[in-house]
């Protein structure tokens, strides 16, 4: 194909390939959505390169979709329309870190997890952590979220800058290093969660945080969800400031116990955090203390030292991992919807019957002080029963939170796996997005089939 | 003229006015920005007169401009091609109070402290306050912010969901009820701050919070403005959370007192406010005392009573006032630059430098934990050297900030005031920018010569 001459062209042997297992690593994410092949596989070194990508992609009008670590749960890397898929290991360098303005440079393939070993050093913390160890570029594409987003926002509060390939080939810049702008169209907040759809990012600047003075995370254990549930609500409408709250029903704690060898009593469960300055701490702890117990709630234990609480919340962060594990040869969906705080407790109990209904195997986990839970389910993807109750119980949690005011997704994104219901949750506003998405992207190049139906 | 035969067709004759008296009032702001007429103003009292109003003036290819309070600083509701000016103050109110979900639902000709009066029923406040008593609406429309955004974030950070309506007079919404999304593109950020280029909004639902359970605020005064800055930086680095920190002059100080009758010390002078449970806010205050008495300070007094806080926050507020009272005959311009905390006190003693050598009228106070800060400015809109030399002030404030990833407009918005700064601040940016205004409004009817210049 003559795009695939041209890339050749210019790009080195080794950063441009066909060859079918690597074609194949680039062909799937984490989830239950059916791979797809690109044609090439190419791994740029700068935006320049990008630049040359696109241009040549734009005249030839072939997909081009990019790629950090394949840690999606919606389908979001997966080529469905062939083409070129951009992997950004390459660029993976933590370009500048300006502790005086709490802000760092990084390249789109820098992992969280790499970001934060660096940012330590500096007494520095980048605060989104999605379950899986993602790149920041992953990260920004999609909005993610995760633990930290009650108190931290999420990954769109975090974007000062982002440097961007469009379609035809032009360096932008979204932003600037200040901490507010009222100058001209919020491209910063436009791209992040645009998916692939709208540019390719080759730089980002991320806001970053100073390690509290004292941070301190406990377990909360219920005897029923809804009281769980109740206390999340009693605790953020007292003014608490938790750093991160999450719920993990009594089945997710199974999990959890066989696969990260824990011994959590198997009920449901709020994980909390408290940060702060130690005197501001103990005083939202004891008025904690007083609001789980007006709610009978069964114990409320503290871990004594770091490695305990960096184990309760790495045994959080591996819930997906845990249920993969606990059920072999079966493929994970995770629902994600989010709703207003007042409609949660009754989400989560809907949530809780169907899968009974449906006969499905999983439980619940979430960021319940953002009103974001996801449901895990199993499910064999080569039984048309099982594959038929998943997709009905995943459109009834959606459906269930877009008739009260919520969202079909919180922190996964669209991808292909929510693009169904994009039409009912945005309304005409849907036809905004797709005016906006053909401005900067006329002939659709930019990750093709992906949030917009019927492309 | 046609267009104005088929408003009258469907408005009540008093809520439809050519008199000039009524255009008279629609024709300027707050500031030195030369007025001019609209054609017309109409007064809609809901959305779906807002979208008859819209298609009349597309079909005929007519000027809108969406008129708050007039409060702007930097030109936005002056309506410099003429035709419709849409006030909104019949749009005024306040729709529904969500306490469990920390949201409120207003009209966009609600006033932010008619909101405030209302939700502190609640034991709620909405944590926005620029300087004027803006309209809610006015304030989404410029991404507004204030002395409380190094706490609570812009007016961008507190929209959950717009009601627009677009040129072609489609009714959409941009956001929903849940805490966070990931759902299509980021339309509540990219409406926001779009100064009524993209649409108009009808309904805004906006994110509130719980009254702390204590607020302290005093005055640090100081022997420098260097020291005060100095001590701005430092005390943010030491993660001590203030929710209000805000340097006023010297100058500024002297203006205060005159119009006020208050006798704060005429030094610079940093405003600051603590927020939160009160063993954390107390250990916050000893901290602040020792880094401020580390920087050679004058005095930190907090004031007892609520009422002396009161009194101490109008006199911030009332800067801008103060200013205009005391220099009668003279017009008002704000610089309202953006930088990096690292930068912010180089610009700041650029910035006092540079009133000198432009021998100008004025003095600075700035929300510095944010990097932004404004020279308030008092010239003679008649005197040609006085005109000259404020341009050229406001030319020299902007590139400092651009020159150091700054913006040139940190909350006021562009208008036409920062028009001429746009293409420095975002290059290429802005041909992204206005392809999205072009796809949105193909016949520049929104707002025309506004943000964007040669239109």
């Amino acid at each position: 194909m003559k795009y695939i001459t041209e890339l050749e062209a210019f790009l080195p042997k080794d950063r441009i390939s066909t060859n079918t297992t690597i074609l194949e690593q680039h062909s799937q994410d984490e989830s239950y959505h059916t791979p797809s092949l690109p044609v090439v596989v190419i791994y740029p070194e700068n935006a320049e390169e990008v630049s040359r990508v696109m241009e040549i992609a734009n005249n030839h009008k072939v997909p081009v979709v990019p790629f950090g670590l394949g840690s999606s749960l919606e389908g979001h890397v997966i080529p469905y329309h062939g083409g070129i898929s951009i992997d950004f290991s390459l660029m993976d360098k933590i370009i500048d870190v300006m502790p005086d303005d709490f802000l760092v440079k990084v390249q789109p393939g820098v992992s969280r997890s790499k970001l934060n070993q660096e940012l330590k050093k500096h007494g520095l913390f980048f605060s989104v952590d999605p379950g899986a160890d993602a790149t920041l570029g992953g990260m920004a594409a999609t909005n993610a979220s995760g633990t930290t987003s009650v108190k931290y926002g999420i990954m769109r509060d975090q974007v000062r800058d982002l440097e961007v390939v469009l379609a035809d080939g032009t360096i932008m810049h979204t932003g600037n290093l200040a901490a507010k702008s009222s100058s001209g169209y919020n491209l910063n907040g436009l791209f992040t969660g645009s998916e692939g759809t709208l540019g390719c990012f080759t730089e980002l600047t991320l806001r970053v945080y100073g390690i509290p003075e004292m941070i301190l995370a406990g377990r909360a254990t219920f005897h029923t969800i809804d009281s769980a549930v109740d206390a999340v609500v009693n605790i953020l409408s007292a003014g608490i400031q938790v750093a991160r709250i999450e719920l993990v029903d009594e089945d997710s704690i199974k999990q959890v116990n066989k696969y990260s060898e824990t011994n959590y009593a198997e009920m449901p469960t709020l994980f909390i955090e408290f940060r702060g300055n130690e005197a501001g701490l103990m005083q939202d702890i004891e008025f904690t203390k007083e609001i789980l117990a007006d709610l009978n709630h069964d114990t409320f234990e503290f871990e004594k030292d770091t490695q305990a609480q960096n184990k309760l919340w790495e045994a959080r962060h591996t819930v997906a991992y845990a249920y993969k594990h606990g059920f072999p040869g079966k493929q994970l969906m995770t629902t994600d919807v989010c709703l207003p705080l007042s409609e949660l407790a009754g989400a989560i109990k809907s949530a809780k019957q169907a899968l009974k209904e449906y006969n499905l195997d999983g439980g619940i986990v979430g960021h319940v002080g953002d009103g974001n839970y996801h449901t895990t389910l199993m499910f064999d993807t080569e039984n048309p029963v099982e594959v038929e109750n998943a997709e009905k119980y995943n459109k009834h949690i959606v459906e269930y939170a877009l008739n009260r005011g919520g969202s079909c997704t919180g922190e996964h994104g669209v991808g292909i796996g929510k693009m169904k219901y994009q039409a009912e949750e945005h309304g005409k506003a849907l036809q905004a997005m797709k005016a906006i998405k053909l401005s900067l992207d006329p002939n659709n190049i930019l990750n093709p089939g992906k949030i917009f139906p019927n492309e």
